[in-house]
């Protein structure tokens, strides 16, 4: 308790008294490392891990470990292109892959990985273009014009692909300039079973067994693409008590808002995507079970349910903990009243209540928006396409800094991407998501809902979803390139159900949007005022929430206590088939076939999994884990269940980011998986 | 479509156009007998199978299949049983069990099996003591305390268990007289494996392959009793096409219901309880994985829970269609013309708009209702116990017939022996779930609503849950027996945290339960109303909905089309084989040890499963069902997915109800199950 309160009360100005933090690499935490640790990273030290760090658009991080554009990262972010490469007569995901010769490497369907070149703070030109006068919703729309701007015109200069980011809820924007890799290959997958060893179970839970890697290389014209900044191989791995960092892309903490946001995600949005993460889960398990087909089919979809449900339920236990919203009122309340009686802040005195105010109006559409723009009633991946093929052809018409933000130039290559990818989409998955998200869009809304009755058609939710998935036409790549292209004429012509349907609720989805941006407006602008003021007053060495941008965070390799008894730093191979026994092996709990044939070809004492006390969340996944010498110890791929709460504060009491050790890599590819030559690469760092 | 709409205009009436009808034992439907089967089931063929059928108050039925008291019912049925014999060492549910001499027979915790001796007619007695110009809640009193009189005169007239039964929703009320025996003895019950083949993708599917069996045997003073009414055994079993009857105890179905009740089923009741369900399911399910011994534990209440969310996916789905509802609607309209316009049923005019405003009433405080009283937010053995007690000590101070329902002295006997029962419950899985009806009563209410402050008492859901199992001192059963016979004044000394917890929710459950009761009094009187009317103008030749009493339903056994495809009207040991070989053996496809290795020694022509047209719905399960010589042919399993919407009007087109084999049941048990003394039992009908 005691330390949720400090951890809460320290957590809005940064930290030299923990290991928190997840740091912009334009701004590093140089002061806390050099007292606490005696550490001082150069510029090139920061410069090669950055441009080591790998974004993967699906969702999740890597890094490059070969010069030869070899990528590392965990299995579980794999797990979408190696689901994508699936047929009846492959499961890639359950059974992994190998390509022995670069020949056998597998071109990803549409995967898209970012390296960040560099930072720009384009915060004046940002808020110069939103005049004193404007309304939110004018204010909004400047916004939106000018990033869209400042993007293009980077595209235009340098190529690269320009996106302006948030962060501190609208304090800063920068300006982040990528290197696209659009033609990945996978290398090396193992099996999803020792990937993920103990399943939803093990999930969150340490001490933990799990080798969830996975190899990629990124290639240009063709070859394997040479890349400047890849991580060298440790030799001995991870140490306990060493001092090491992890570079990455966590996804969205929300540690920053204010107690009226926090009660809203407790009150409102947590509760609502619990019930709609369990009724997926029964939906996806259930139909899985039927035969291994279906179950192939919805592998990795249910993984991503299972794993959020398991999240949010951490987080909303989080939520529910009297001293920790308690401890935020006080911070909050303290930092009202430094504001309230210094005139350099007057204009942030209501910000909170101007926050609170636009977070009433967010939440009163809060579920209309989520059902029609957020998708969640028509939960198909055709119905999602035919969205995005019926928008384009309206935004396409307009300017470039008034199209919706997806459709802005700056964004066309990955849009298009992911629009015309030939990964495989199934019809009778696709009716069982659809059916019954249909059903739940008639439970939210009730069944004589006048929009309701308008998308059922007067057919039930199941019959409407047969006739829609079976109608549809953009199912055909060419025939919606067709439609993309042809812009407003064409798509006014089309007979496609799907576009139908997305063309019914659009005038609603967009006002929803429209509604929802212009508050954000106001929060943003409350927020900056804020930040500002904490900024003043306790000064800027701090780190802005996560936002899927390239942090850096930092700790110790280090174990801890859990209900008296210690957890230590470091499990083995020795541990894994331990538990495999005391489980008896009943799933999830099975290995492999090989990997019981081979288990005396292992040296058992080989470290697995590691804790250490960095500040990660989900989207660090893959995140590569070096020590001071830059070198690769290790590789992120979970939290343990006591670091749920990480979303809305820092603790590194027993809250432990969970790696699989580098060691482990190189034993299991040598001694189990038949993979020397991609073991020999990762030491020599190159291909051979 | 055709089918649905026919079925739902002839619902109101019964018919004789097709096998439907869950028919009372004192009006069975002699004249669609005759008429469509040339068959007159004689005043003694009726008395013998009426006291050859078992109801289990765990929910189920069965039959007296041995003079010396053998009972057959389902593996499902026998389960809550099975699961309550479990320990660490034992997992009866899933590996089955098989006493082979009558000493080895195990006695069960706390099951009571009820036989119907006799029904008699007791609506004017009822009706008279609910006088003209009693308020609702007022009549409701009367109503209670008039029924509690006629229960307590009849059993200390007959020492038999006696129990006014409400049909027609108010139309009729019924004494029912029930030996009881509470004395019951586990016999055999297969692995669950076979029993459940397939698990929950195949519940409620068809073609089906389960040997969903099990024995008990009732006794008396520590012997078998001697039964007088025990079906013999078929020599042939089912044969196609031939004529069956199925005597159980249907729990439940809505068919009478107005239009404006079933929208309240379609718009709040279902999709509250599916949202309950899935999230049951998910923390069920993830526990229960954590390792074997939590798996043991969540058994039988998972697949109850997954039982349930499959049968109310389906009655959901039949509600949305909309020619279910306007075909009721019609039906509704239809009615209500021939009433207004006849001056014999000038008090039944405005019954359906009375129904539909009590209705509105109860929408309002349902969710109230299932939280506390129906303790959706205390999902908890132990709190249920706390309540009971506390109870008891109030209610057992007032005249009997002023008692809520449950403590009447007609029930004592049945209140006790559950109360006191030693079955066990395990702290960790307590802890899970009241846990997570904690958060649940959280997300339904409000984290700041007032009673949910009082309920966590400053505590996260999850502390507050450890907090209040580690402190309830009714797990002692002693304890419990202290609390329960001190009455009040003990009571009021009593220190126990989950006493003190349901104490402080009382005044409002009880007020809630209070609304509830007087709203449905007024619906039963609007109902006895329209069934007045109803039986003048549709004649007094239908049935009532289900009431968890006696029916008889009757059929053909026979196949059905699906989609194109003849689904004959049995299955072969020969498929059970196939699809294990199908599915690969992959769970819940998978087959205990024993069935694999004795394969061989099966007859494979031997039927296993069975369909007929009988009306059954769940609480049918473990039904017998007879031939015209009143011989076990086979026993009642489930319903395949075409007959979910049973709940709601009959259809035989698809929708069949599934049994197994009685030939399947001798086979399996001389050939696999080493139960050669219990299948001569079976043969003989008596223990040789």
């Amino acid at each position: 308790m005691q330390t949720v309160l400090l951890a809460a009360a320290t957590m809005t100005g940064g930290s030299a008294h923990s290991d928190e933090g997840m740091w912009l690499f334009n701004n590093p935490p140089r002061h806390i490392l050099r007292e606490r640790y005696g550490f001082e990273p150069s510029d090139a030290w920061l410069e090669h891990l950055q441009k080591a760090s790998v974004r993967f658009n699906s969702g999740g991080s890597g890094s490059f470990v070969s010069e030869d554009g070899l990528v590392a990262s965990n299995h579980h972010v794999g797990a979408d292109a190696l689901q994508k490469f699936g047929d009846k007569d492959h499961n890639y995901l359950r059974d992994g892959f190998h390509a022995r010769t670069l020949a056998e490497e597998k071109q990803c369907h549409d995967l898209e990985l970012n390296v960040l070149m560099s930072i720009e703070d384009v915060t004046g030109r940002v808020n110069a273009a939103v005049t004193p006068g404007l309304s939110a919703e004018e204010a909004f729309l400047a916004r939106r014009k000018v990033m869209a701007q400042i993007e293009k015109e980077s595209l235009d200069t340098t190529g690269l692909r320009s996106d302006v980011v948030t962060l501190y809820q609208g304090g800063l924007y920068h300006l982040y300039r990528f290197k696209r890799y659009t033609d990945v290959r996978l290398v090396f997958a193992p099996e999803q079973q020792v990937a993920f060893f103990g399943g939803d179970p093990d999930n969150f839970e340490y001490p933990r067994y799990n080798l969830d890697i996975c190899f990629f290389r990124v290639y240009e014209n063709g070859k394997p693409a040479k890349v400047p900044h890849a991580l060298r191989w440790s030799k001995a791995g991870a140490a306990d008590g060493e001092l090491v960092f992890v570079s990455g892309h966590p996804g969205r903490t929300d540690r920053m808002l204010t107690v009226a946001e926090l009660e809203y995600l407790r009150d409102v949005q947590y509760p609502y995507t619990l019930q709609l993460l369990h009724r997926r889960e029964v939906v996806l398990d259930a139909w899985g079970q039927r035969n291994a087909e279906n179950a192939r089919k919805v592998r990795d979809d249910l993984f991503g349910v299972q794993n959020s449900r398991k999240a949010r339920e951490g987080g909303l236990a989080g939520l529910l903990d009297p001293a920790f919203i308690a401890s935020k009122r006080a911070a909050e309340q303290r930092l009202r009243a430094a504001v309230s009686g210094d005139a350099r802040f007057q204009e942030a005195r209501d910000a909170w209540d101007r926050i609170a105010a636009a977070q009433a109006v967010m939440a009163e559409h809060a579920r209309m928006y989520r059902l029609l723009e957020a998708g969640h009633g028509f939960n198909s991946e055709w119905f999602g396409i035919a969205r995005t093929v019926l928008r384009a052809a309206e935004e396409h018409a307009k300017p470039d800094g008034e199209r919706l933000r997806e459709f802005r130039d700056s964004n066309r290559e990955s849009l298009e991407l992911d629009l015309f990818s030939t990964r495989p989409v199934y019809d009778d998955y696709e009716q069982v998501r659809l059916a019954d998200s249909l059903t739940w869009l008639v439970e939210q809304l009730g069944y004589s809902n006048p929009l309701v009755q308008r998308v059922l058609d007067g057919k039930s939710p199941r019959q409407r979803a047969a006739d829609l998935v079976r109608g549809a036409t953009v199912k055909d790549v060419a025939r919606r390139k067709e439609l993309y292209k042809g812009g407003k004429s064409v798509m006014a012509a089309a007979s496609d159900p799907m576009i139908d349907l997305a063309r019914s609720i659009d005038a609603e989805a967009r006002a929803l949007r429209k509604t929802l941006e212009t508050q954000d407006e106001i929060k943003r602008q409350a927020h900056a005022q804020i930040a500002k003021a904490r900024f003043a007053i306790d000064g800027a060495n701090t780190y802005p929430d996560a936002t899927f941008t390239l942090r850096l965070a930092f700790g110790q390799v280090k174990g801890y206590e859990d209900a008296g008894q210690h957890v230590p730093f470091q499990t083995t191979f020795a541990g894994l088939y331990q538990r495999w026994e005391d489980q008896q092996g009943r799933p999830p709990f099975d290995l492999p076939p090989r990997w019981l044939k081979r288990k005396n070809a292992l040296n058992l004492d080989t470290p697995l999994n590691f804790v250490c006390t960095a500040d990660i969340i989900g989207g660090n996944s893959g995140s590569p884990v070096v020590n001071r010498a830059g070198e690769f110890v290790g590789i992120i791929f979970d939290g343990n269940i006591q670091s749920l709460v990480l979303d809305f504060y820092f603790t590194d009491d027993v809250a432990r980011a969970v790696s699989v050790h580098s060691s482990a890599i190189l034993e299991s590819l040598r001694r189990v998986c038949g993979a020397r030559a991609l073991a020999d690469e990762l030491v020599a760092g190159r291909l051979k």
